[in-house]
């Protein structure tokens, strides 16, 4: 399954999944890496891992116009699956119907719970004792789309910001690639808001 | 610790409260079993426990009356802490400021997710894959108050409303008393939304 990342910083997320497949856990290939900003740390990862990156500047393009270069961009490295990784823009609508049910993006949080910037933020000023992360289909609203994964993370009275952001990170990196390698298998389908998720075959 | 608890119906949470006392795991005693329906089959159980019941009907009485009379019944028995176990009321100000911070609930969901009624319901309609329960401190307001414990419970593919009920159900079962248990001991602490719970002594 070929893959198409879009970033805006570190992308550590990115470093996840081309670590998974390197790994042989995921099969996968990442075709491009896609910037909005020329001076992403993820680039330069990118670079180094010798994946395909490109720079597309966001600043001051109209959505919808800037959302068609990047469907452009993807279908020419022949994207089947758009992973979100950090990427700080909502898509378009138009964006979402290029790739129905073939965008995906992780959050800091247990949605519903704290969507939006600084989820683990706003979940330490809740007060909740679990947090988590989650990797959903994207729709055209802010981290409302079909869930396919969520991992659970205890939040600790000593927790800051970053301690609890750190915590959650882990995990988001251990779950990310799970839900793509369950995509690439044929294995999820959705209907409606539901996810569902088959049980892999046991080789022979 | 003296306990008061009100329900409305089977009151399985009361049940298991009850059991965690009888087993010797939780140090407290259940004061007052109140309930606002005379037909509430915790009632029958309270009886058959030899625990105090009192029923105080609350249909088509004013809010502040029914709470001011309840509260007096609370106070009769020295009632030191408050758990409602599926009590179906909103309590008014004057009740939470009558017991501050003395006042337990607990709400099948992790909260801030799905307040309200029929939260397992919710929870499969959004198609979340981690549910759980909540218990927390009342305010005034629904299932708003500061929380002191969360269990995360897996929500499966195949889940039904009453599949998915039953399990968190469990888990409440054996979270509620815990955090009964941990303000007997003195351990816990609220500060603004946060509520901090120290680690017990060990005994010599």
């Amino acid at each position: 399954m070929r893959l198409g990342i879009l970033i805006s910083g570190r992308g550590s997320n990115f470093e996840a999944i081309s670590n998974a497949i390197n790994k042989g856990k995921l099969e996968a290939e990442i075709a491009i890496v896609i910037s909005n900003r020329a001076n992403a740390a993820g680039l330069e990862i990118a670079r180094e891992r010798g994946i395909p990156i490109r720079v597309i500047p966001s600043q001051g393009v109209d959505r919808e116009k800037y959302d068609k270069i990047v469907i452009e961009e993807l279908k020419t490295h022949e994207v089947e699956l758009v992973c979100l990784a950090g990427f700080m823009r909502l898509l378009s609508a138009s964006f979402v119907q290029a790739f129905p049910n073939r965008v995906l993006n992780i959050h800091p949080s247990l949605l519903p719970a704290f969507p939006g910037l600084d989820a683990q933020k706003q979940a330490l000023e809740y007060g909740v004792k679990i947090a988590g992360c989650t990797v959903h289909f994207v729709d055209e609203f802010l981290d409302s789309g079909p869930i396919i994964l969520q991992t659970a993370v205890p939040v600790l009275d000593k927790d800051t910001v970053e301690s609890l952001s750190a915590r959650i990170l882990l995990q988001g990196h251990l779950t990310y690639w799970r839900a793509i390698q369950a995509i690439s298998e044929g294995l999820v389908t959705v209907a409606g808001r539901k996810v569902l998720i088959a049980e892999p075959q046991l080789e022979e």
